[in-house]
């Protein structure tokens, strides 16, 4: 997959270090440490553009619930309680190995004690972006802003030149920061050329509040701030209106669609073949396992394919390639990574899936587009390569804990 | 799982021939073929209450396409090149092993060639409800709407007292059949007392067309031939008006819905939540692999739960029980086979799964039902029994062809 849909049958792919070297139809001339892939599809990995990690720990804490109540009586007592260095770690151990297991190979991620995440996350072999997420409320990670900016600026300064882990500038969302904090996170990205991510217009109630305090909406606020750019990826988006959307379109600014979240919590559909007819770059992500509650990125695929043709009742809409392409590609593009990974192209890392296409999943298969979006679950994903290096063999994962 | 949602913790579960003898807590004094259950979750099998099995063969053979052009250009013309009694058996084979691996226990089917279908699920071990799906056009498996009921009824006869075989009467749709095939329909399942199936307002269009055709709707038309009763199980209802949910409520019809097909195929999204409100039966089914693309009922589960919280802003509708429930005990009673599945139950059959919880996408667990429907994904069930037998026991199919 690339970004031409280009399939290569009966072909083969090469790696040099970290790097795809050749991707050519035929046979390799040399066959060191040859995975044979007969029958198999090799696929980019996938990009799941928004996470929260370490709440892998409150998957299905509580359910059904309406938001509010979510929030403030279940996870933001259970995140006080138990939020702490090391049950960040292991619980983003348990989220790393679902994640590989469900073909995710780079993932952004915004939670706190974001070097313990990514400690972990270097240590098991996924790439990630992220940071510390900046708020203006004291939390288990740190206390005060300033403390927050210098645990994300000491982030950066850590992880800036490694080969698996890309610093970002995270902050929660323009009701939870002020003007203050919101520029200072600018300055950081700015000084660091950082990618810049945050949650926007999630629900009505958040667009309507900030609205009435802002006298505009997030994003029409985040433009005044000059924080709307082609380096933002924004998660959620669920209610952009015609103006936030020109916006997006014209600054470049992504959108993180996440479907199982914003259906769970009742906040809506995204109406996100509107937002690709415009222009939007539209990657995809699966959110936390709070309000997910898993982090499989085929399902997420599938269900993003699926609402949009439902919803406006024409099935001709986000067909299996642009699905696909919202999993890969796009992600990689929010993420300011296309040049990276995204696509299996030479010269690319080698950030790669092999699938087991021989079984009652996915056969027949008449379309490999149709077949990986539509039919394909997490269980035909056999072995995951991040960055050259294999990290599940044969469902076999090598850096397990 | 039963109807009042009880949990046996650290319990254990007995069967005699194909009948649940006992499920207690503690341990069992007989300790003859046990299957070790520690740290697992046993609940009832799930039913797949409206499939096209035999369509396997026709997964992802044409996607995102109008329905018109999908159906008029793509599957019938396949239908009538490859619908044989051999490309029926073999794709309910295959059919068959993803359903056991996704964990259903009991389908209703309707297709063609329902005597093969039927030989094909009584080997391989599954319970199925079926018959020859009537319409008045002619097809391979029959030319003449004469010679479909004689095959109608032949497979009443050879089928009614199998264990695992139960007959039904099944039309394809009030406008594909006359009235005068729909009478015979209704003389055959009073005759033989037989639950009965079809395809219900399935579209906008087919609405509109039954009533410029019928001066009413669907299932006021039904209705009115007395064929709107509690032994009626009608797949899709997406576009049932407040008079239609009201025949359904008083008369006790149920509702099959399939979210992943309806969606797909751009017909919309059952209100089932408000169908559930006022008191109907909601079961769950997947629909065939041609507009699905999978038989995966834990996917259609989720799916039905989040759909509802999503489309009307409220996280409270159809919380994680009641979405079991569809999947299980409410699919049963549109079959009219609850007194015999659907829960686990002393006297039912014993049909059954065993989950593995230790596994990335279930833990951690705090509450069972939400981590079934929102986190297990189809590789996490481990062990399927149907009529008391062992059909797949640590992912390994018994009877696989």
């Amino acid at each position: 997959m690339n970004d031409g849909f280009e399939v290569i049958e009966k072909g083969y792919l090469t790696i040099e270090g970290n790097t795809i070297a050749a991707l050519k139809k035929g046979f390799p001339e040399t066959k060191t440490n040859l995975i044979d892939c007969s029958g198999k599809i090799i696929m980019p990995g996938f990009v799941n553009a928004h996470t929260h990690l370490p709440m892998t720990m409150y998957r299905g804490i509580a359910d059904d619930l309406p938001l509010k109540e979510w929030l403030e009586e279940h996870i933001w007592p259970a995140e006080a309680k138990h939020t702490h260095e090391e049950s960040v770690r292991k619980a983003t151990r348990l989220g790393l190995e679902e994640m590989v297991r469900t073909g995710t190979t780079t993932f952004a991620d915004m939670y706190f004690f974001a070097d313990a995440v990514a400690e972990e996350t270097a240590a098991f072999g996924l790439r990630g972006v992220m940071n510390e997420g900046i708020l203006d409320f004291p939390i288990n990670s740190y206390k005060t802003t300033r403390e927050a900016f210098e645990k994300a600026y000491a982030f950066v300064e850590k992880w800036k030149n490694h080969p698996l882990i890309t610093p970002a500038a995270i902050f929660h969302a323009t009701y939870t920061c002020s003007k203050d904090t919101l520029l200072e996170v600018k300055k950081m990205a700015e000084e660091y050329d950082l990618n810049l991510s945050t949650h926007i217009s999630e629900t009505q109630h958040e667009v309507d509040l900030v609205t009435s305090q802002q006298g505009m909406t997030p994003p029409a606020y985040l433009h005044e701030l000059g924080m709307l750019t082609n380096k933002n990826f924004n998660a959620h988006c669920v209610w952009l209106n015609p103006a936030d959307q020109e916006l997006f379109a014209t600054k470049g600014a992504h959108v993180v669609h996440c479907p199982s979240s914003n259906l769970k919590l009742g906040s809506g559909i995204a109406p996100v073949a509107a937002y690709l007819k415009k222009g939007i770059n539209v990657a995809l992500g699966t959110d936390g396992c709070a309000s997910n509650n898993n982090l499989d990125m085929v399902e997420e695929m599938r269900l993003a394919a699926l609402l949009q043709k439902g919803v406006n009742h024409d099935p001709t809409l986000l067909p299996a390639r642009e699905a696909l392409k919202m999993a890969t590609l796009n992600g990689a593009k929010a993420l300011g990574m296309d040049n990276i990974i995204g696509s299996l192209e030479t010269g690319k890392r080698a950030d790669l899936l092999i699938i087991d296409t021989d079984n009652t999943f996915m056969q027949p298969i008449y379309d490999y587009y149709s077949a990986i979006v539509y039919s394909m679950n997490s269980s035909c994903i056999e072995t995951v390569l991040v960055d050259g290096k294999v990290v599940m063999e044969n469902r076999d994962i090598q850096n397990s804990n």
